[in-house]
């Protein structure tokens, strides 16, 4: 009998099918981050055990806008860029795991099917969204990245609007916010396929970037406007106090993480 | 500490926001179906242990367009239709388990992100596509449902046309194609976060409809066309012998499976 | 010199190429209508000369969502229905020109390029968004067209949401409206290419079905609901009192229209 | 009776609606563009009277792909990118008015709305498609502009393939290539709104940049292919002879053209 193999599904003779390559996975992206602060409990409420709140700063919270290019490691996808290109919106807090602060994604959206898988791989809770971000351009218009630089930045999902900002640049700065800092700590849950008997699938990992290589990042204001909707809750992360947003072009490898519990969440 | 709860990703306080509701899932439906008949060994190299070749015709193969409306048992989806319409082409081939015959879909795209997370769930190997069928209408140029009606459907992914069809009816038909008549014999496959470390989830699950009901069938000819592209092996289960096309409009319920084995698919 | 052909830009030595066919044009479609009454100033702030408010109810308004499939005289688009299929909302008013009653298009979405292309041509003032609708069905959880059947219907243009309703369906009825019920009195407007010149192309023209067939009206109950959004003025319509709302599947054929007048809209 | 405003329909009491502002526009952007030779017979057949083929090289072609931000002389749109980002791409030839050398726009895809309605004032002849180019980047596996560097862009419509390159640049370049280097000579077509009576609009225009800034241009090498569509005829302009494919950053202003000749154009 002949041996399955892909990394992901479709799995096939040869393995070409498969929705997502084997890492590493790498990328180039433009990341556009804003940071406020919202009411601690509602944070809390997203962590399941054994996640507690960050030990500072616990209802601080990040929305990033990214714009990628990805690729295995062969690279063929740049050249064909449909199967390279997404843009993605996500939503990070900071907890804590055994005396170690983690960041973790509680909320994101992204534009295409392998993005989409390659974020249920890695925890990330992703749903499909419409996302758009100003793109710094030397000539024309659009803005250069100096000081007064205003960018924006929208999310829709379901013919919804779910999120804009509009970030001011004001400075060059030594970092690129503290809230999606740490590696992640994210959960992989898969339902069991009988009704009522919880999850098939139930793991604490702790994952992040392998290698992150990037330019300056610059620092300013932003107005974030966050809008309810039907199957939504990114809305109840309310935002009682801006922090700063930030600017920064990236590049990044992704190359797996580790378990650091199995099923201990007690999530449903 | 609380509880986060949802059957999928994102798990929130709520629930809310969760991608997927619990079952049982709600179907209303129009099916076109094209069989025919490939290489066996084209079948054969797509079924992993402990699957084997259908005892009989194990080279038989059915191409499936669905227009679908689907719904949580609150039915509240149906009046946000964005929340519930999509479409799919599945491919779907026989395999023999424990002496018993199985339906397989060995590829599927479908265009929303709430149905490939559904698949993912079920082990469907879902990708997005971008799906067309034509639909009867007792009005205007659309074909009614009778002899002679001509139906068109086509499926793209990744900017690329990869399957199309054009179905003339013919007569009644008793049944709706025998490819896709039994239970379906599915993996759910997540690797390890680690690398180098195979699956962390490797299951061979029994899953199918828990009730159907539906119109009568309308069976007829079809040429079909599939067409090659970088990251598909779909053209691989090339036609040699047309068998037939059918049309039918389903109601289903979908509420959950069982698992048959695990750990035995010895695939990557 | 060779002459170029096609009915519609671009123009190429077979024409094949056009981004429409010549008429005659074929629909078979379903029609949701949600019918009330707005601030008639806000109806008449829309109508540029000659055209004058309806003498009866000049403040009635309608709400349309179509779900259609089109196709030219060889019918040869419902067999690639990537080509024939669209969904669209329109928003209808009357109007008043030489003592006959009209109705006028004051604003619309489609979902694909070449229904944007005829409507330009037909006097429709298009724009891309995302329609969806409830399609009634005779299996599973859609509904049924019967009394107390629910459906919904959507719209969003630029990643918000504009309008949204749901329809309770109550009885049949003898007629689908009376505010999409007469010829259509639109405007064929296209600047001048020069700066500050002013209209390149300003007719007042009659246009209509050239024939249509259909089933059943069902009329019923309307939620609907119209949203602000910065590039669009539905909203502007307010909907102070709810007249009803109707469902219908039609045929029709639209073959050309005429002119009224030329020249005389006094619009920028 | 108030008068409506508005550069493009839906015309308004305010003129907000508009689906595009009035000129000046503007544009960031990068521009990868291919240049080939194909048989002249194949250009001459696309120019209607008075239009000659070009006295030099007349079966030059250019297929460009453009990756744009574009804004009113606000510039509010950039802010709100999903009404300011778009991607196009378009097949340009020179030809002969007058004794001088124009370009000419023969087919053009882009993939929103206010970009097609632009085009068609503009005497573009715009469809819709699904066009992506990758993008040069300072970081991570994306390539930067520097000899060696790959990129490649793709055109689909309809779910279909329409075109795909692979650029190697080479050098920095002294142009952008000979093709599109000319003022365009445009049709603005329109058919009347009756049946057979031909062309409601038939203006031969003169249009291009009011001005143009940009970044150094790199020249380099280019694969190119054209695939078969039912309703394109791109791949008529087959390539005989590579020329050779440029990549360049650009800011553009567009502020209106003007008339060259009306009604001469002898097409259908």
């Amino acid at each position: 009998m002949p041996r399955t193999r892909g990394y992901f599904h479709p799995k096939t003779a040869t393995g070409l099918a498969s929705l997502i390559p084997p890492p590493p996975w790498h990328y180039s992206g433009d990341l556009l981050t804003v940071e406020y602060r919202t009411d601690p409990a509602r944070v809390r409420e997203l962590l399941p055990e054994p996640l507690a709140p960050a030990a500072e700063d616990p209802g601080a919270v990040a929305v990033i806008w990214a714009d990628w290019q990805s690729c295995s490691a062969s690279r063929d996808e740049l050249l064909d860029p449909v199967r390279s290109q997404y843009k993605e919106t996500l939503v990070v807090v900071r907890c804590s795991y055994r005396g170690r602060t983690y960041s973790r994604c509680v909320y994101i959206w992204v534009d295409t099917d392998f993005a989409l898988a390659r974020g249920l791989h890695q925890g990330y809770p992703k749903k499909l969204g419409s996302i758009h971000l100003t793109r710094p351009h030397p000539y024309g218009p659009a803005p250069r990245i100096e000081a007064g630089a205003r960018l924006g930045a929208t999310l829709a999902a379901a013919d919804r609007r779910l999120a804009q900002t509009v970030v001011t640049l004001r400075e060059p700065s030594p970092h690129h916010g503290f809230v999606n800092a740490h590696p992640m700590a994210h959960h992989r849950w898969l339902p069991a396929i009988e009704k009522g008997r919880g999850l098939a699938l139930d793991e604490l990992v702790e994952t992040g970037a392998a290698r992150v290589e990037g330019g300056p990042s610059w620092r300013g204001d932003a107005e974030l406007e966050l809008f309810e909707a039907p199957t939504e809750e990114l809305a109840r992360l309310e935002v009682r106090e801006p922090l700063g947003a930030y600017h920064r072009q990236v590049g990044v490898v992704w190359d797996g993480g580790r378990v650091l519990e199995r099923g201990t969440s007690g999530a449903e």
